[in-house]
């Protein structure tokens, strides 16, 4: 059994160096390492098993995330893992647990915005998680509209305190991760008032929980929100619902980087520029376009693989029927979700080094770039997890019946993924933000002010508005730089008919308010061009290894092209290409269907994905699909006993027609 | 507080009589009745209670469904309902049950393949409940293709009986809903085997379980095959599977109105035309369309409700945020779903008109309008549930972070939802269906034979090759005759160029294989032509109540506008509009938009939906939504203790560094 591999055929196909291609995947030989140890240490760790997580009642599973997230940590203490180790081994855990907000929101929020004598305070209880924190930002009737967050915190000079509170039932605190619990404080999110005067918004450190006994502190009303999507997915946070009633807190708990309240109640404003702020923004939103190409993979990996191994129809002589992986149908709707992973993957890698370009030059007081790279992060964090979220789906559908079972692994990680789409961030109000960039862009055109990074297209206004796609047969849709031009003139059409269209309103604001719909689909044609530059700047470079190259340019065009088709109103409307022309990329993209089909299990192998990460029986490695489904369903605690609980109070009595009679 | 309503402002706002237009929902004064009275039932009676539904464990969900179950047969007996109010009262108790395949597919297969004696021997215990039954047809390794089945049936001449057998593990029956735990019948789909001779697939009535104690009969293995999407959903329903050993059932059991097999062991074709079957399916495949439109419906109702209630952004000197439904891109993706909702809910009506038309030409022996009205259900089922899975999912997101909560009552609405995209056909497989037949239709406009029914628009070959669509201005785009000669331009020269490309393959099943996706999308082209003609047909009729045709109109526009926008590159690639054209279709459909606006309460509110059914703190009928999202989080499991189990393990070893020698 051991040696077992349904999938060993479609293995031999491939036409690439599956190892380098791991690495390239990986973004580099030392993160392949890391990512493939730590993946190995959880998936070899009974404690973290999951496969039973879908049948646990609530409580079961938060105790259950409760057991894994505190094995977790002792293993990371344990084996002296490095933050990134760390990281990595909390992600293949692969279980939403108060610790992501407690690493990912509150020591960074403590980090960015308090003090160096608020760091030495906190910084190292948090670190060795002494105290457990969250982030309470959101509230119930506030959650895009930062700047509407409606709790107060007033200062006190007789006391030297803030007093904290909630006004009104709208200005509970809502959703925050690991507040319902588990978290013991919380950077909260409150209007700072001194004398009669509102300061806006403000960070402050508040304890909620006793140290001692972990029961809320007097003032404190602490809960969980409910249950969420799916059986499992979030249902293992604690999400969570907060209210103050006058909670007092000393001075020295705001966040004073960037503002300080005195002593004596005066509000000053410090040298720190607020434009850190988008720093961090720009940080943690290119954290979630490189999550947006793992889950996007993953769920192209279980459909590629459960593809392979499913058969319908086109039995021939009562030959075995055929994959349906050669099915045309399925190949349009896989291969560009495959040709999209790793399109997110480079942007997204690409994305890292923008902001480490970006922390560099905020160290040098150059602020020059920072508002394009973040509406360029911006809308690549909105592109990527739409599509990423629609992916999951399609790919669960590409499974055919058994993909509704929770054992394809699909419906939890769709469940699971949603949120990525609302959280930092709605995605249609980023997109407005780079909507309004991109507007702003083009007014500047004529102004001689150059456009810069993702908008220097732009630049070259006078030549995208007059030239003319080239193609003439199909092949011609190859050429990385008729692909770019193709792309690059439509976006620009697009935000200067948007443009136009504006100018026509006498108020700009009421302009972009009607026609918000046309200038999301500019933003989103901006956003598909920079993914698809990014990937044929990564092709320029050296590539190593047998085929590697060649599979990512086909993949490249794959993802090109199918855009194209898809948005083909966009490009033939702006006369960007022609109908025939159109009809030429469909020609091309069909081709290269062709030529990804022999690689296609491969390339979802360089994921270098465990079984148990993908927690998926569609897409387990060797493709023993049948018999391992077949397996799972006796473990559904209703296979407990033969006849099921509740037959003779409810079934019973219908069949023998004492239904009358029955005390339901 | 029983007279608040926070949506009484915008309830105001309508400018058409709600009663009429819950009629026209209903389609009749009488429909409207029974399902207001069936709804109020249900919603009234404490057992139907399905609030708490999403916390439950797998073991008491079920539970719960067997009660819910037994209470509505009682309540079915003791009011003596008409099988049409039992099937409503069913539908409004919300919970997937193995009643649904009982009443939904067990009867009507021995009522339509059954011989009288077998109707009479069977359909008593069946109406009576002394017998429940379930329809088991897919396998393990078989859906789509039932042809490929592998369960044998296998005639016995020495005994008089057929064996029922499971060869292979692929063959196992999976998925039929009421089968793991609570059928003691089923109609099993099996290949007949007479001699050494396969005759196909047919239908044979099975007994699974002892009527005395449940337990399963010798030779049978029946379970339920685990866990499904969501949290409730259909996770209240026991799909099973079932392996047979050799199991022994007379001869009559096979249900024999078609084909029969002889005392001698001789198979028999009767003249009964095989037609019937699709018959069945039309009917089968039309409640699906009704029933897509309700789902829509309801979907469509939470987001409109909680788009009024929630605020976001555009306070003015400190007065309210801007209602989240004022935002055009709000509207952009709102109002063409309200409007999808009522062009399904008349195409549905319609399908039940063409369904009892078929009906009597079949009786008639007239087979000739089969194969179109078999295309056309095809298709708009396809259409349809794939359009509406996707819009409740729209729908959550249109709710912000909330619509993530179960009790928004979308998740689980999805959850629900999504497998009637592959169950009674795949999507995909049915469109390939259709497509067969537009190929066919056009293959044979030379001949002088006339296309029918929802192709008939292709005998005008002619003119919609030539035609010019005489747009000019905006609202130009407000006539029927345009939009609708504008629709079937585009479906017939999308199909035409399909039956071009094909005749370049010298085998024609290669070109239809390789083209599927650019068939895909003629066929998609086809069923929305249907959709809006039917919407038109619905607008030529007399609609009774003030403003009441009027907003129907607005909605048909925004229909067919909004599938011009967005298939804008089918439009103008076919040549079927200019690009100039398509730019005033969308103009046109912001200016419907706002029209939409002031009447979208009203027009949710005409689907009369009770909020026990709508299931959703966010689209209650009063709007209340915070104080009830308050209030329902404390009802969480996890609410029931302050510190939460597991915290002395897990938590408190963490904070008090205690975590090396912890006993995890």
């Amino acid at each position: 059994m051991e040696a077992l591999d349904y999938h060993a055929e479609e293995r031999r196909k491939a036409e690439f160096d599956l190892e380098e291609m791991k690495i390239v995947w990986a973004g580099s030989r030392q993160n392949y390492e890391i990512s493939d140890r730590m993946a190995r240490l959880v998936a070899s760790d009974p404690v973290f098993r999951k496969d039973n997580r879908t049948m646990l009642s609530r409580k079961d599973l938060f105790k259950d995330t409760l057991r894994k997230a505190a094995h977790a940590w002792k293993r990371i203490i344990e084996l002296r893992l490095s933050e990134e180790e760390a990281h990595m081994l909390r992600s293949y855990v692969d279980q939403p647990a108060f610790t992501d907000l407690h690493w990912g929101m509150f020591i960074p929020a403590i980090k960015g915005q308090g003090t160096e004598e608020q760091h030495e305070k906190w910084l190292p209880m948090a670190y060795k998680m002494q105290i457990i924190g969250c982030y309470a930002q959101t509230e119930l009737g506030h959650g895009s509209n930062v700047q509407g967050l409606e709790t107060t915190a007033t200062f006190d000079p007789q006391t030297d305190e803030f007093v904290i509170h909630s006004p009104t039932l709208t200005s509970s605190k809502w959703w925050p991760g690991g507040l319902g619990k588990v978290s013991t404080h919380a950077v909260v999110y409150a209007r700072l008032i001194t004398g009669a005067q509102d300061h806006g918004v403000h960070g402050f450190i508040v304890q909620l929980r006793s140290l001692d006994d972990h029961s809320p502190l007097p003032g404190i009303t602490v809960g969980d929100i409910g249950m969420k999507f799916g059986s499992g997915a979030y249902n293992s946070m604690d999400n969570g619902l907060l209210r103050f009633d006058h909670v007092r807190i000393p001075r020295n708990q705001m966040l004073m980087r960037v503002s300080q309240v005195t002593r004596e109640g005066k509000f000053v404003q410090s040298d720190v520029p607020r434009q850190l702020v988008y720093g961090t923004m720009v940080y943690v939103r290119q954290t979630i376009v490189s999550d947006a190409s793992c889950a996007l993979a993953r769920a192209v990996c279980i459909a590629t693989r459960y593809s392979a191994v499913r058969r319908q129809f086109g039995s021939q002589n009562g030959g075995p029927e055929t994959q349906v992986i050669d099915y045309k149908t399925q190949q349009s709707r896989l291969f560009p979700l495959l040709a999209s992973a790793y399109a997110f993957r480079f942007v997204g890698e690409w994305l890292k080094w923008l902001y480490a370009d970006v922390t560099q030059r905020l160290q040098a007081n150059d602020f020059s770039t920072l508002p394009e790279a973040h509406a360029c992060t911006a809308g690549l964090k909105s592109m990527t997890t739409s599509v990423t979220a629609d992916a999951i789906e399609e790919c669960r559908k590409l499974c055919g019946g058994h993909g509704y079972l929770c054992n394809s692994g699909l419906p939890e990680l769709f469940a699971v993924y949603i949120p990525t789409c609302t959280y930092e961030g709605d995605n249609v109000v980023l997109l407005l933000q780079v909507a309004r960039f991109l507007m702003k862009t083009v007014s500047q055109l004529g102004s001689g002010k150059k456009p810069v990074g993702t908008t220097a297209y732009m630049g070259r206004a006078e030549h995208l508005m007059q030239c003319r796609c080239e193609v003439e047969r199909a092949e011609d849709w190859l050429k990385p730089s008729v692909i770019l031009e193709a792309f690059e003139v439509r976006a620009f059409r697009m935000s200067i008919a948007c443009a136009k269209n504006l100018s026509k309103f006498s108020n700009p604001e009421d302009g972009f308010s009607e026609l918000s719909p046309d200038l999301l689909e500019a933003a989103i044609a901006h956003c598909q061009l920079i993914v698809v530059s990014k990937y044929i700047e990564k092709l320029q470079q050296d590539i190593p290894g047998k085929g590697v190259k060649r599979q990512l340019e086909i993949l490249c065009n794959v993802y090109a092209l199918h855009l194209l088709h898809k948005h083909l109103g966009d490009f033939v409307t702006t006369s960007c290409i022609t109908p025939k022309q159109g009809a030429l990329a469909n020609e091309q993209l069909r081709l290269l269907y062709s030529q990804v089909r022999p690689n296609a299990i491969t390339l979802v192998d360089a994921f270098n994905y465990t079984d148990h990460y993908l927690g998926s029986v569609l897409g387990c490695y060797n493709g023993n699909v049948y018999q391992r489904l077949y397996e799972e369903a006796w473990k559904d605690p209703l296979n407990d006993t033969v006849v099921p609980d509740g037959y003779l109070e409810y079934v019973r009595p219908i069949l023998k027609q004492h239904i009358r009679t029955a005390r339901l």
